[in-house]
């Protein structure tokens, strides 16, 4: 077998940096990674709610905020979001 | 591993207070909590439902509540619910 | 950890008591609990059956009715149901 | 622990007699109640399929027919299904 | 606890049999039930898939078809499908 | 009990022969099935996939392509495809 | 049983390769597989999201990006996406 990073690994190397975090539900988020568990809960600080639409794009500011991991499509570690990609 | 929060410790310590639910099927809470379980199944007290209409925002006051925690997409502590948030 | 409501202590605590019950597919049930599993399947009686409907709310009344604790989205005890809420 | 009806116990003393389930997806069916298992399986007979039309209820009949539990919502005793509740 | 049919011995019992499936996304077949496992996945033979459209019912067949399980809603065993019912 | 065909025994009979797999979201694909697993996971050659429109079928040539399981709806051995069944 | 190529084998040969993945919410990505675990979660690199728009496809460039497994439908191995199949 190859080398490789495993998805947990990857997740544990961003507690304390930024992450993109896009729901199965279409809702985005970015914020600090505070922790995480084996379900893929994630906890974030300094979140920043994205919603798209038609007018543009919209922030929401919360505190911190704790996502269901099973309702998590995936995760952009180090990114700020929709805006920085296109 | 850097130091982290857990997400069921941060549910923990919210015991008491004030905390903000949202659903997979988009229904919004404010109440508080009262205690989880390992499934994330929350009892919350003093609750706010709160309906997001074209009309703007309308609210249902409900007492004891129990939330089915498969069901629910994210929290955030300490929250008073969408209407705190712009 | 503080000391808190467990939600299936909750549950219990409503054995013989009304409750309201929110199903994922937005159901809505009142009725008498006399009993539950620990998939919070649930046995209701003398149960009410809310129709949301444009023209107000209808009501079919049900017996003894099981409802499977998979498809439940809430519960509030001692509730009489969408009617006593606004 | 006050004294309770379970679920499962609850289905047990219903064979032999008539049952109305109501399915996930809004199917909804009457019978005699065979049998079922842990996963809420059940084996009907002397069924009948209620569809729900603009027009008004329309009746197919079926033989045997088994239910997938996982799919089941709903279930009441004793009911001869949506006709007789109004 | 009353005698009762298991609902895997029902299916045992249609091996060898025309068996009438639909399916959680209502597609639904006729077949002869070659065999099945623990999680209902089926194996037909000579199947015939219904089609329900405005213009009535269009059929295709099928040589050997597998069907997961986990997709099926309800079975009909011993049926011609959704022509004989009505 | 009948003697009888396991789904998995027949899926595995299938291994260096073309396949057509049909998954829950409508996609279809037909291709040579190199392996499965215990989830029926599968890995295909020389898949052909088809979308069906308005005007048609339209087809898209893929090389290997790996296909989750537990997206699958159903499988038929040896078929060409949509357009030979009709 | 045949000689075959298990689904994981296959992903596990991938590693260091471009990857086109398209999620059950239809979202599309190709990408450098930089590795997996045994939820079939993976870890991209140099990440281009597909958009199927009404003008055309329209790509977005990640970074590293983590895909749950979970809500994956397809992959194809060594390929560069939607435009290269046609």
């Amino acid at each position: 077998m190859a080398s490789q990073i495993l998805p947990l690994e990857l997740i544990d190397r961003c507690i304390g940096s930024r992450i993109w975090v896009i729901m199965k539900n279409d809702r985005e988020f970015t914020g600090t990674l505070l922790g995480f568990d084996d379900f893929v809960n994630m906890v974030l600080e300094d979140v920043i709610e994205f919603e798209i639409t038609a007018d543009g794009i919209k922030k929401n500011k919360l505190a911190q905020t704790l996502l269901n991991g099973n309702n998590i499509c995936m995760l952009v570690p180090g990114s700020d979001g929709p805006e920085s990609h296109s």
